[in-house]
C-alpha cells in the first residue's frame, strides 16, 4: 500500500472527528442570523489547512461571505498546478421539526453522518484537503502544486464569486480544476457530470388592499393577492409540465439524437425513483424522458410560497399581500438576464385585475455549463475513478447550478471537473441530510489517488 | 336628561378604563396558547357583570371556549324578556409589526382605543352592559328582564355554541335578542342589518414528494406542489370573479328588482371605497354592484398560503407540501355542508397529475341569515336609532358571518337584531384595529334607550 493511503488509514476516526466539528457551525450563507457563523467555518478551514500542511491561508473578503484561499506549489514548474473548490457554506436547516437529530449536532447512526452540509458540501470539501495531508505527512511532498478554494456563498449562488474570481485571476491561475461539490452515480458506482444547469431566482409579490381585510366585509368585492397569485403562477406552466414564458424555450440547445442515444443508456427506475421520493408518479414535459427533463431541459420551480393567515385553524382574513419565490434552471444557452426579461413580461401580461404586482430578482444568477465530454481532466478523473469504484464513471449531467463552473471558465479559461461524492438520496437541502463515511473515506483516496496521477503528467507547453 | 343618561355622562371615564382593562387580555380564539386568557375574560366579564347588577354569573362550559351568562328578571312579567348577546373573544393579532402600538396594551390616540378586540367586539359587548348598569344604578331598576350571554368563540365560527344553545333552550328562552356584534353606517348614520352571509371554511394540502427535494436535482422530473395548488385555486374562481365550483351558486336566491332597487338606494362611492382600502380598483362578480356582491352573492376568499421556503433569500428547494385556507361566505340558501362537498369534488376533478391532494373542513360553518325588514324588533331599533343619531338607520346586509344568529332563529324560535357600533374602517381583523370612544359612548345611548322603549312594550300573548 503507498505510504498516503496507509496514511488515510490511520487517520480515519480522526478525519472523522474533523467532519463532526466542522458540521457543528451552523454556516447558513442564506440568511443574516448566521453571518458570523460562516466566518466561523472559513477560520476553521484555514486552520485545517494549515494542520494539513498548506501555506499562504488566507480568509479573503468578497464584499459578502469570505473565501478562504491557500496553496502549496513547492511541487516544481514542470509539475501542473490544479485547482481544488468546494463550499463552506449551508442550506438553511429548516423545517427543524422534521430533523431527527438537531441539524448542527452531528450524529452518526449506520455508518452515516447526520447534520446539514455533512454531504452537501462539507464532507466533499474535506477529502481533498485530507489527501492533500496524506501525501504531505506521509512523504513529506505533494506531487503536483496545489490551489485551495472554498467559498462561503455557494448555497446562495455566489453572488460575489465572478467579480471576485476577475480580481484573483493570477493568484488563482492553474492547469486544471476539480470541484469537490459533485454527486457520484450510486452508493458504489463513480460519475463524472460534464453539464449543469444555469439559475436565475425571481420573487413574485402581489399586493391588493393596503392592510389585511375582514373576509367577509370585504371579500368579493376586492382582489384577493392569493387567488392572483395562483392565477399568475398556473399561466408559467402548463398541466402537461411545459413552460408558458413565451420565447423560454428560444436558446435551448436541442438534444442531437447522438445525446439523446446517450442519455438513453444510463439506467433509470422509474418504480425506485417514484418510490424514493415518495410521489405518486412522475410529472413533467411532455415529450423528453426523465434523465432529458433533468439534465437537458430548463426548468422553473416554485421554492416557496406565503401570503395571509398560516398559524393553526381559520383566520378570516382578506389578506393584503402573496408572494411566490422562484427559480429557473437553464441549460445552454439560455441567458438568465433574457429569461428574467422574459417572465417579467409574462407575469406583466398575466397579472389580473384589481392587484399590483412587483418582482424582484434574486441573488444567484448561474450561465448554464457543459465541458466537452472528451477533456483531459475528464480522462484523468475517469482513470482514477474507474481504478478506486472498480467500473467506470458514467458521464453524465446534473439538474443543479454550480455558479462558479462557468465563472472559472470565462474568467480563469479552465474547464472545472466534478469530483464529489455525494448521492442524491442523501437529503441534500432537506432535513436528516447525511453522508455515508464509506463514501466519506472513498472521496479522501480519489482525490489522494488523483493527485498522484496529475504528479505523473507533464505540464502542457513546458 | 333621564337619570340613566346622566349615570352614563357621570361615569364617562371609568367605562373607557373598563374598556382598556377589558382589551388588555389577549383572548384569541384562534390558538391554543391562549386559551387561558379567553377564560381570563370570561372571568373579568362575569366581575364586571356582578358590578353592574346583573345576577346568576355564570362561566359555563361548552367542550370549547366558555360562555357567560347572566341575567336581572326582576321587572315582572307582563315585561318582555330581551336576550343581548356579543363576544369576548379576539381575532389573533399578527402580522405583529405592523402594529404602531403593541395589539394588547391598549393605547388612546385621537380620541380613539386601538387594541386587538377594542372594536370587534369588547367595546360592542360593553355597551350593553353598561347601559344595563345605567338603569340599575340610577334608578334601581331596569325596565324589562334582561339575559346576558356572552360567547368566547365567535372568532373561530362559535363551533360548540350550537350545541350549547339547543341544551339551554330553557334558560335563553326570551321575547327578543340583540346582539352587540355589527355595525353601524357610518360616523354618524346608523344602521340595521337584516342579512348575514354564512360561513364554510376548508384546507386543502397538496403533497408530492415526501420530503423537500433539492429543486436542482428533481426539479422538472416531478410535480411541484406550489404549482399544483396554484392550478387548483385558479380553477376555484374566474377572472371574471365568478366561482367555477359546479352547482355552487344553484341554491343562492336571486336578488329581486325590488331587493335591487333597494340596495341601489345605498349610497356608495368607488372613489373612496377603493382609496380607504388601497387597492388599484374593484374587482368582483360580473354583473354586480358592490354592494351585492358584498351582501347577497356568495364568496370564495383564500386566507393563507404557506409552502415551501419562506425566509430572507434564496433557498432552491423543491417543497414536499403547499396548503391554502379557505373560506366561502355563503347567502341564502346555501349550505354549508353542500358547499363543502361541490368544492371537494372540483378540487378531486382539477387536481393536476403527480400530486396527492387531503382536503379538511375547519370549525365554524355557519348558515346564513336572513330577517324579515319589518320585524318588530327591528322596528324598535329603528326608532332607537333615529332618535339617538338623529337620522333614519339604512336597511342593509353584512357580508360577514355571525353563526349565532341561525342558531337562535333554529334553536329559539327568535330572530336577532344586530345593533352594534363598529365602523368598516377600524380594522377589524387587521393590525391596528381601533374604536372611536364617540360611537363606544353612543352604543351605551343606544342600549340605554332601547332597554326604557322595551320597559313601555308588553308582552304580545300576555
Amino acid at each position: 500500500m503507498t505510504l498516503w493511503k496507509s496514511y488515510l488509514d490511520q487517520n480515519r476516526e480522526r478525519f472523522v472527528s474533523d467532519l463532526l466539528e466542522f458540521v457543528r457551525i451552523p454556516s447558513v450563507s442564506a440568511s443574516a442570523d448566521y453571518v458570523k457563523d460562516v466566518e466561523r467555518a472559513a477560520a476553521w478551514v484555514c486552520t485545517r489547512l494549515d494542520q494539513a500542511g498548506a501555506e499562504n491561508m488566507a480568509v479573503l473578503p468578497t464584499g459578502g461571505h469570505p473565501v478562504v484561499y491557500a496553496d502549496w506549489l513547492n511541487a516544481g514548474p514542470d509539475k501542473p498546478t490544479v485547482l481544488l473548490y468546494g463550499h463552506l457554506d449551508v442550506q438553511p436547516a429548516e423545517p427543524l421539526e422534521l430533523w431527527e437529530s438537531p441539524p448542527f449536532e452531528p450524529e452518526i447512526r449506520d455508518g452515516c453522518v447526520y447534520g446539514r452540509g455533512a454531504s452537501d458540501d462539507k464532507g466533499g470539501m474535506l477529502a481533498p484537503i485530507l489527501a492533500f495531508e496524506a501525501h504531505k505527512a506521509a512523504t513529506d511532498t505533494v506531487p503536483v502544486n496545489v490551489k485551495f478554494l472554498f467559498e462561503g456563498q455557494e448555497e446562495i449562488g455566489s453572488p460575489q464569486l465572478p467579480a471576485f474570481v476577475a480580481e484573483h485571476r493570477e493568484m488563482l491561475a492553474c492547469d486544471m480544476i476539480f470541484s469537490a461539490d459533485g454527486l457520484q452515480w450510486a452508493e458504489d458506482e463513480p460519475n463524472i457530470i460534464v453539464g449543469l444547469k444555469g439559475l436565475m431566482g425571481l420573487e413574485i409579490t402581489v399586493t391588493g388592499a393596503s392592510a389585511d381585510q375582514h373576509s367577509g366585509l370585504h371579500g368579493g368585492a376586492i382582489a384577493n393577492p392569493i387567488q392572483a397569485l395562483s392565477h399568475i403562477i398556473a399561466s408559467l406552466k402548463g398541466l402537461d409540465g411545459r413552460i408558458q414564458v413565451a420565447g423560454f424555450y428560444d436558446d435551448v440547445v436541442p438534444l442531437s439524437e447522438e445525446e439523446r442515444a446517450q442519455i438513453a443508456r444510463v439506467p433509470f427506475d422509474e418504480t425506485v425513483y417514484t418510490k424514493e421520493l415518495g410521489v405518486p408518479g412522475l410529472f413533467g414535459e411532455q415529450g423528453y424522458s426523465t434523465w432529458e427533463r433533468l439534465w437537458a431541459r430548463p426548468t422553473l420551480e416554485l421554492n416557496g410560497i406565503s401570503g395571509g393567515y398560516q398559524g393553526k385553524g381559520s383566520k378570516t382574513v382578506l389578506p393584503s399581500t402573496a408572494s411566490g419565490k422562484i427559480t429557473c434552471r437553464l441549460v445552454a444557452n439560455q441567458k438568465p438576464e433574457k429569461i428574467y426579461d422574459l417572465i417579467c413580461e409574462h407575469i406583466a401580461k398575466n397579472t389580473p385585475t384589481g392587484v399590483r404586482v412587483s418582482i424582484e430578482q434574486l441573488e444567484g444568477r448561474a450561465d448554464p455549463y457543459l465541458m466537452p465530454k472528451e477533456h483531459d481532466a475528464n480522462q484523468v478523473a475517469h482513470e482514477v475513478l474507474s481504478e478506486v469504484y472498480g467500473v467506470e464513471p458514467y458521464v453524465t449531467r446534473l439538474g443543479g447550478s454550480i455558479p462558479l463552473m462557468s465563472v472559472f471558465l470565462s474568467e480563469l479559461g479552465i474547464y472545472a471537473t466534478t469530483l464529489g461524492f455525494s448521492l442524491g438520496d442523501e437529503n441534500l437541502h432537506a432535513p436528516n441530510e447525511f453522508i455515508r463515511l464509506k463514501n466519506f473515506e472513498r472521496g479522501q483516496q480519489v482525490y489522494g489517488l488523483l493527485l498522484e496521477r496529475l504528479g505523473e503528467m507533464s505540464v502542457k507547453g513546458h
